[in-house]
């Protein structure tokens, strides 16, 4: 199982956000949400609707009177905030949060991150219970998020900050251009033909000429699927 | 104004996607919308209701006919794809399409984004007009993200990205440690205090205790607010 992070909603307001949720939760591979008091009670079949599928996270939400109950068992909690408030605690990025996240979750750690409700967000009293905050950097001008947008971000950029070096390089290699051996071998075959057919009319030029034709294609990054379909097309342009 | 990336939904089909769309773009500060053939017309007033006050992008919103056209002033445009197709294009990830697009904007490239309808995503010739494509890292086996929300985690990343360190260590510089003479004051005025009230009772064991309780409020980064408060409580203890 990935890496782990309790989502913890404190009062949330409506179930088809409690449902978004765990949707953004589900796409991070994370399954462990707690509710404390939502408003409409447990379970809501709004939220059913709007999970999309993800309604083994809901199956599994277990319910909190209080936040202290919610974060009991954790080691280190964040809190959500759309403000700064005038409040002495350190200020993490989601970024930046998801990869304390990862490090603490390394030493055996348990972390969560807690999220108020939709009107007006966590209490002064629920975010002092956390160890320091996430703030999202967005247009300052206009920086709302509803709550599920808000855990998805933070759910992202958790599962991205614990893929491997590996992972990523699996995402990348999908497209891989041919071994150099192919590309000369289209190349020089290339020249060949374009000199039979008289392409090149001033002799000095010829090198100018092959070496801007060469960096053309080196740059595209042919793979060999591309280096076929490219003999094949020439092959009939020559006819 | 901040850097701009248009964004670009080819056949959109919901207005309340659109309208969410435009609200996750402002959230970053971009406000060019393009729109290829939605479904329903346009304008379209389910999407205003979802644009959360984001209306001044919907109302600047363009409407084409073709993906061709919508995209025809642009150097560089990335497509959005839930699957990866066998088609031989780079893969970027949300993040380093937007170091792409940041780099290339610094270089006077106009930079684009497309996304496809919400039932099927691009058609592949849609995907074909592209120069790479972004694919988002995401649980392999929940990997579905409605259409506003895969737009806002590509524009977080981009306007992540557009931030600079000082942007950064504005928000970070929020929470400050008080400079070092004032917690040197604290802990020495608190040493003397215990001191006096005979708290150290083996003298071989003091310093050891000291340096301990040193740590213990170094490390929490005390603020000048944080010592002023510790010096009262300490105070009213000593009555």
């Amino acid at each position: 199982m990935k890496k782990q992070i309790p989502i913890i909603l404190v009062n949330p307001q409506m179930g088809e956000n409690i449902g978004a949720t765990a949707r953004a939760m589900l796409n991070a591979g994370l399954v462990d949400l707690r509710l404390v008091a939502p408003r409409d009670g447990w379970p809501n079949p709004k939220a059913d609707a709007m999970a999309s599928g993800a309604i083994e996270v809901l199956e599994n939400a277990k319910v909190f009177e209080t936040t202290e109950e919610a974060i009991a068992d954790l080691n280190f909690v964040l809190a959500t905030t759309a403000r700064l408030r005038d409040m002495e605690k350190e200020i993490y990025t989601p970024n930046t949060a998801a990869k304390e996240f990862v490090s603490r979750i390394d030493s055996s750690q348990k972390c969560g991150v807690m999220f108020g409700c939709e009107r007006s967000g966590l209490s002064n009293d629920d975010v002092a219970l956390a160890n320091a905050v996430i703030n999202v950097p967005l247009n300052p001008d206009f920086s709302s998020l509803n709550l599920a947008q808000a855990v998805l971000l933070i759910t992202y950029e958790f599962y991205q900050a614990t893929l491997t070096e590996v992972d990523l390089n699996d995402i990348k290699m999908k497209s891989s251009p041919a071994p150099k051996a192919e590309l000369e071998n289209f190349l020089s075959r290339l020249e060949s033909d374009l000199d039979n057919a008289g392409f090149f009319s001033n002799p000095e030029q010829k090198p100018h000429t092959v070496r801007n034709i060469r960096n053309l294609f080196d740059r595209t990054g042919l793979s060999s699927q591309e280096i076929q379909s490219l003999f094949g097309i020439f092959k009939a342009l020559k006819r």
